[in-house]
């Protein structure tokens, strides 16, 4: 089974609902979600949050954290993952953040650098992933990566 | 060129900026958006809204527009639209939302029927289509249309 369906039949039968917050992939991950028929039942709505006010104003991300750790970054995504939780009531909350290029990439964090929160009703996660290949081949990693991290923690 | 070429070129040469409110597209016209490289310059956030809820709490859809005509409908798109463009503080919103199916389709609106708002600085417009084809196929065109609407309509 595809970590999508693992987590459509996970969320359906505990009545759980899924969030997300998504920087470099732009509504990819909602897509993938919502490409699921009756996915209504457990995914209610996204942030699609690509500049970093909305990642502020939206999610509620400090403007302190995104001048520190800049947006791709443990501390980002983390508060991205936890402030679209509260927004949307959800049960879990996704996010990702990353530089999908071809530009924006510099020392320390090359083309290819993507970071993702999860939160969970137990705890909140952090992982970090490099991937090559072009801009969409680099969103669409991101995509499984997000939904296998989300498939390996549902509880 | 494409729509969507017209759209990023015309927007990074103006300095204007778009947003969209999606149902059930889920995230796939923003995707379409930020597969554009620089697409930060005039994309900075956007609205996934499947449930009526969200419709109300992130765009400010009225419950008694969506009591009345339905989430399918002239009238809950142009609110859709009107809401996310005042929330994120663009230039231009599209918003989206149909019956994707192959469920919920009913008498008046069956499976492929998709509403379209478009809020421009000059205009607001509503458009429907009925599209045939797989749950995909229809969120893939309506991306398309969406893309064409905006493409005709910019000023």
């Amino acid at each position: 089974m595809t970590a999508l369906q693992t987590i459509a039949d996970h969320l359906t039968a505990r009545r759980q609902t899924v969030t997300c917050a998504e920087s470099c992939t732009g509504g990819l991950l909602a897509g993938a979600f919502t490409s699921i028929s009756g996915s209504s039942q457990w995914f209610h709505q996204s942030f699609v949050t690509y500049s970093n006010k909305a990642k502020e104003d939206r999610l509620g991300v400090l403007p302190a954290t995104l001048l520190k750790h800049g947006a791709v970054s443990r501390e980002t995504v983390a508060e991205m993952a936890r402030g679209a939780k509260a927004v949307a009531q959800a049960d879990y909350a996704l996010s990702i953040s990353g530089i999908a290029g071809p530009g924006g990439g510099g020392k320390g964090k090359p083309v290819g650098t993507v970071w993702f929160g999860l939160s969970t009703p137990a705890e909140n996660i952090e992982r970090t992933a490099l991937f090559s290949g072009d801009r969409e081949s680099i969103r669409q990693q991101a995509v499984g990566f997000a939904l296998a991290l989300l498939a390996e923690h549902l509880v």
